[in-house]
């Protein structure tokens, strides 16, 4: 298959077909319809057949989706297919929780090294990981052909560590740190701002106490 | 200041607003320009005094924002005016990672309590927060008014905790389970899915070097 241009708005809904695809597939199903599909996902119909369009027609009608082609379509797009070496810096209860995820293997995501500042962490063993000192950074990412780091770290440590990844060749930082971090226009972050989600939701539940005050008055 | 309409887009944007100018009031700095904030954050000056203007023109020409009465609307906005009691549900590396950010209490998260199944973990003691065991969930939670819980165990075990949490009052879940979970209209969940944020990672640093070989070629 050859690569189109997909959206923005359908590769951000990539993952979440791949997660319920890879649960149906677990489970031994071979092909779904776009409306059975709609109606685990809560999306429409409409919208299954749009996004999933983009990868081909081969949703035949009355047949419906090939579970396994549409899930290998999809790893491709999204770059799952292929393994890719990943490092964590910041061996804290965030990065030994990543460090702990087996699903983030099966993805393709081979944890190769764990970092650390803290000399009573450094030495410790993660899920056969050990966790190592940052002065080896440089040569264990050239060593181990290491494209992303995983940055978990607080955020007055962050720049530093990313300016050393990015001159050590590291293509994609997933930035735990709660700072917006300055990169050549060749490596891409990937923020996840825990803080700012907390917010998002503390947001969400004011508004629906405001709606019902309304509706009660 | 009167509630008025605020558009998703900008609500969405408010929590990095926030973050710089806690950061600027933190260094000292009373007001600042569209401009300069512009080039902090990266955002044009355009869009920085239409979001702004949602609340109230109080950015006047030559003289700039007012940090503080603007990071304190913001807040109201936001509902982190006020105090949330929230639960950790899963106390394990990501539970314990979520107890341990002291940030969270600032913004008026106070972690009530921990939880967890595993007999190992109970009785432990994080940041003065001791884990419990599920059975307590429920007489935990109308005692001592909890309003959120954030959700950090194995997806096969979400939706039965996710009802329970409902039928006991919750009215937020901070969800980091892979699953989606099935809420009635006046409960809001908000899902941090690791995993699909990795797959992004991937499929971002994919493309820069698909990118950049047809920029070779």
């Amino acid at each position: 298959m050859e690569t189109r241009e997909i959206s923005k708005a359908v590769i951000a809904r990539l993952p979440r077909y791949y997660r319920y695809l890879g649960e149906l597939m677990e489970s031994g199903v071979d092909r779904i319809s776009s409306n059975e599909l709609s109606r685990r996902m809560n999306v429409t119909a409409s919208q299954i057949r749009q996004d999933l369009n983009n990868f081909g027609g081969f949703g035949q009608q009355g047949y419906g989706y090939n579970i396994k082609y549409l899930y290998s379509e999809i790893a491709k797009i999204l770059g799952i297919d292929r393994q890719h070496n990943l490092i964590i810096i910041g061996s804290g209860n965030l990065g030994q929780a990543l460090a702990n995820y087996a699903n983030f293997e099966k993805r393709g995501f081979l944890i190769k090294g764990m970092f650390d500042i803290n000399p009573r962490l450094i030495g410790l063993v993660v899920r056969g990981i050990e966790i190592r000192g940052v002065e080896d950074l440089e040569t264990f990412i050239k060593e181990n052909e290491v494209q992303m780091a995983a940055l978990t770290i607080p955020k007055t440590k962050a720049p530093e560590i990313a300016d050393r990844l990015v001159n050590a060749g590291i293509k994609g930082i997933w930035n735990f740190a709660h700072v917006d971090l300055q990169v050549p226009d060749d490596v891409v972050v990937e923020n996840v701002h825990l803080s700012e989600s907390l917010m998002r939701l503390s947001y969400r539940v004011c508004n629906i106490q405001e709606e019902k005050k309304k509706k009660r008055s």
